[in-house]
């Protein structure tokens, strides 16, 4: 079963989002959303989804790095975020994420191996024709 | 046609997320969604479901305002918002927001009046079996 396929079956709302997965790796995620499922009364992107969109984005990082370790979750929660809408979203959007650093992905795969619990500061982004729309910064809690 | 079906209509994602209004006026909004259609892969609420339920309570609830006032909006949109996550989400849940008092709804009314432009501050609260799980604060800009 591909990732995108296994996403559905996890969260069955991102079939209904028409979300698909352009890239994951350990080194960062990129998605691709449709406007049209996603879409508000304005035909812009509904603030919900874009949301959505990049909290998946950085769960989908924290997973694949994990994977990349060895590593299996009990479980990977977002804790808390702050999301900055920058621009209306009128067209088709990628929702990307990355490590800030090396050093920070190693110090939380360092400390769920000490501890067996990790916490995870990612930011993710929403671009659509290149511009950054959306910013997201979230904590994660990631017990194995 | 009734108060749902026009969510339906203006944002198709709340089809899908089994979005139904309980209650909907300037004095407050409330909203239930069954836990199925925003499930994640450990049965329990996909936290951008969570987040999309509080920021539309918000948003219904901008918009109940303004009828209220006999006011037409050109926009409400969300410029920024925090979250927090308290409790998984087990069972169905209800998103609720309201004014924090009645002083503030009325100072937004006057500014959109004055201007044609006016900022809400808003939080919404996500339960599940009456214990307060997430709670949003947000930040709407609306034109009328």
């Amino acid at each position: 079963m591909d990732l995108d396929q296994l996403i559905y079956q996890d969260i069955p709302l991102t079939n209904a989002m028409g979300l698909r997965v352009l890239d994951a790796s350990e080194h960062g995620t990129k998605l691709h959303l449709p406007l049209e499922p996603n879409s508000n009364h304005k035909g812009t992107a509904f603030g919900g989804s874009i949301y959505s969109a990049a909290v998946l984005a950085c769960w989908i990082l924290v997973s694949e790095t994990l994977k990349a370790s060895g590593l299996t979750d009990q479980y990977i929660v977002i804790q808390d975020s702050t999301m900055e809408y920058l621009h209306p979203v009128e067209l088709d959007f990628v929702a990307s994420s990355q490590w800030k650093n090396s050093s920070h992905s190693q110090k939380f795969i360092a400390s769920l191996k000490r501890k067996g619990l990790g916490r995870a500061e990612l930011s993710a982004q929403v671009t659509c024709s290149g511009k950054i729309c959306a910013q997201l910064n979230g904590r994660f809690v990631v017990q194995i």
